[in-house]
């Protein structure tokens, strides 16, 4: 009957040192989140298939994990489809299985968005931490169960909002004490640029081939411009566009002298404008880039986009987003403006673990241990241990009255910091020997004064 | 395109007034878990089916969710089982689907504790909160996606464990202000009761019985020993067990002299007894009753068992667990003992919503909301917030510079405890004014002071 355990590929145990950088990471960031009145939600781990199913494109719908009908889940099948199995797959999951995992909390926070808006009061400001699932092929740093940490704001157009998401970005890292760098562009932006060169339907093939200029140097741009079908004319329009420097007011200026004739460019530039403008006003430490190569993947933003690196760790991007203006269209209900972001919390950890940026009692769980003597000693042990747990230290005994050798490795492996002795000639004496695992000093300590003392 | 948004039957939205409460409750039960120096463990949500078939019954096993593999998942189908699906859908069900949904936290950290044995320091005291996801009929107060919060401590013996186990139900019910009785028995008892009576074998069924007695009185309980086949003999040695009464100490007492020939039942008294010593040797000030009756649905109990009533709602039990000696045995490491119990999050939800128990300042998210007056007025504004958030009070502002009515009401709604006016006037006089909303009351505060005097 003997198995030998495992878990399947992609998925991961988080075992009590990992769980408290974890909770100390999730921590952080929710308190910052509460600071700027945004409130939680959680949404269930399986949604209904028809939910998740085209919002995430062709290959997003292959990555969907997909549950099994439970009771007889070939009832909807029909038998020709069992006959051609194969063939029919596609059709054959869908009909076994009604649910699916939730792939990230942007769709499921949609759906709850058109679901409860009768309930909810707008704008909305919420945030949600939850695991999400993609049937990924497992690599390094990429998961099949990972964790999202989304704020969003949703029912306003105000550029406050993105202000109000940079400073949230600001707030967590400085708690972090991770260095970053933000990036910004907008969408509107990029769409004037293309618009600018007669180019307007090939704005993702201009974007990704501006993605390169550092990397490949203008020359190999502009051949992967021109291999994608964009004139010899539009490819020499673009070249201000690719030299661009100076301050982002000096980039914005430059900008609008060469997409002016574009009117959703010039609102991209207004909006920058605007959020910059804010930005300075309140003095956010913060190094803020308008970076014309980012797009970033997601389809549905329409306005400012964000995306986070940090400055001493060589990891992709550790916090992105951006504005999107219908989000909720494709639930029935349209016209609801909203920007967000989304926080990756396992990125954040590897951050924070290569650069040693823990602080140190974020490691210390039990802090006391209590070395076990047997019956006689257990009962002034214990009284003591219940006036520390209720001064709000956290202690325990070692439940056998095994050699103090064993007990003192427990605590040694447990890196708990100080251990209590209340063996017979402490009680004689009504002290308790506390000794400092560091240091080895050893104290004596009246029993009554010891969670005093401790605290 | 538009579809009407839903999500599958028997799971739910946990939005902002919910998850503040469910929240207050996770965040009690785990500082107390933390002060008796438990570390958290969480596992996947999927784990290999392997892992989880064959340990709930085969009940629990039709009641697992099933995972589709992604991609080919017919591959390891024989063409056979497909052509006569109908008749092979448990066999096509496991060829279809390697993984499965977490059913419980208690496989999954057995599963946790033998594929990491060499890392963890013994005995481990670990807590786990996190959902479990069960295909039964969903209905009141049931529900296919739950949490589960446990507490375990495996790999050691002693029954201070149990003690500390007492305590921690002791403390989390009174933090949380639910007024509680602690029912305990010891599956060694109720076999040798069984043993005592000749009908080791009817271990179950006697228990069972005994289970009735209140409800349906001693007549029909020995009707209904009779009737599963307990000879007329033994349940004549049965009477005396069903008449005990008096303290817990002297059912103990009571009960030996009854059961005082079976070795196993002794052992049991012996464990009680020592349990109970040492919880009156700490005064802990909680009901606990010794209930024979209590026996528990799980099979891996071999001890003490717990089980915990809210005093003044009717509800199921809200906390129960036990004494385990072989939980790891089926996954290949035999002989560690362990004990834990499990807190029923969705019920002692309900039990707080019902008996109003939450503490007010739980429902407080955003304490002060800024009015939007428009540009001009807006700089100042966000300067206090700034300083508001780095005192660590929520705050945020309207975004859009909408009519003061619909400002006003949007915190009405958000139910902000006050309203921060910042309007020319104040402006000019440096000051903001300061509305309580539950009062009406206004007052004038210098810009300059306004953290410090909300804080």
């Amino acid at each position: 009957m003997a198995q030998k355990p495992s878990i399947p590929k992609g998925t991961r145990d988080f075992g009590p040192d990992e769980m408290i950088k974890r909770t100390y990471i999730f921590d952080t960031i929710k308190s910052v989140f509460r600071t700027y009145g945004f409130l939680p939600l959680e949404t269930p781990a399986m949604e209904n298939l028809s939910t998740l199913l085209g919002k995430y494109g062709d290959e997003g719908d292959k990555l969907l994990f997909k549950i099994l009908n439970s009771g007889d889940f070939l009832s909807g099948v029909a038998p020709e489809t069992l006959q051609d199995a194969d063939a029919n797959r596609n059709a054959l999951s869908v009909k076994m299985c009604e649910k699916g995992l939730r792939y990230d909390l942007t769709v499921p926070f949609a759906r709850y968005v058109v679901q409860h808006q009768n309930e909810i009061s707008f704008p909305f400001r919420r945030y949600q931490i939850q695991p999400v699932w993609r049937a990924d092929r497992p690599q390094k740093g990429r998961y099949r169960e990972f964790f999202q940490c989304d704020v969003d704001i949703i029912g306003s157009r105000s550029l406050l909002n993105e202000v109000e998401l940079i400073e949230i970005v600001a707030a967590v890292f400085k708690k972090l004490g991770i260095r970053i760098a933000l990036k910004m562009n907008n969408r509107k932006i990029l769409y004037g640029i293309a618009e600018t060169i007669g180019h307007a339907d090939k704005m993702t093939d201009i974007t990704v081939a501006i993605d390169k200029l550092e990397k490949i140097g203008i020359e190999a741009v502009n051949e992967e411009l021109l291999s994608k079908g964009i004139s010899e004319q539009a490819v020499a329009a673009l070249q201000p566009i690719l030299s661009l420097n100076g301050t982002n007011r000096e980039k914005l200026r430059q900008l609008r002298a060469v997409i002016g004739g574009s009117e959703t460019g010039i609102a991209g530039i207004d909006e920058m404008e605007t959020i910059f403008g804010y930005v300075e006003a309140l003095g956010t430490e913060l190094d803020i880039e308008l970076d014309l190569s980012l797009a970033r993947g997601l389809n549905y933003y329409t306005g400012a986009i964000f995306e986070v690196k940090a400055k001493d760790f060589a990891i992709g991007s550790i916090c992105g987003g951006g504005r999107y203006d219908d989000l909720t269209g494709i639930f029935g209900m349209p016209g609801m403006s909203g920007v967000g972001i989304s926080f990756g919390a396992d990125r954040i950890y590897d951050v924070m673990c290569g650069l040693c940026l823990y602080p140190e009692e974020a490691g210390v769980t039990t802090r006391v241990l209590f070395l076990n003597f047997g019956e006689t000693e257990q009962p002034a042990a214990l009284r003591a241990m219940k006036q520390l747990r209720a001064a709000g230290i956290p202690c325990e005994m070692y439940p056998d009255a095994a050699k103090m050798k064993k007990q003192m490795e427990y605590a040694n492996r447990r890196a708990i910091p100080l251990v209590v002795i209340i063996g017979s000639d402490e009680l004689a004496a009504g002290n308790a020997t506390v000794k400092n695992m560091a240091t080895g000093e050893q104290q004596a300590v009246p029993l009554a004064e010891l969670a005093a003392r401790l605290q």
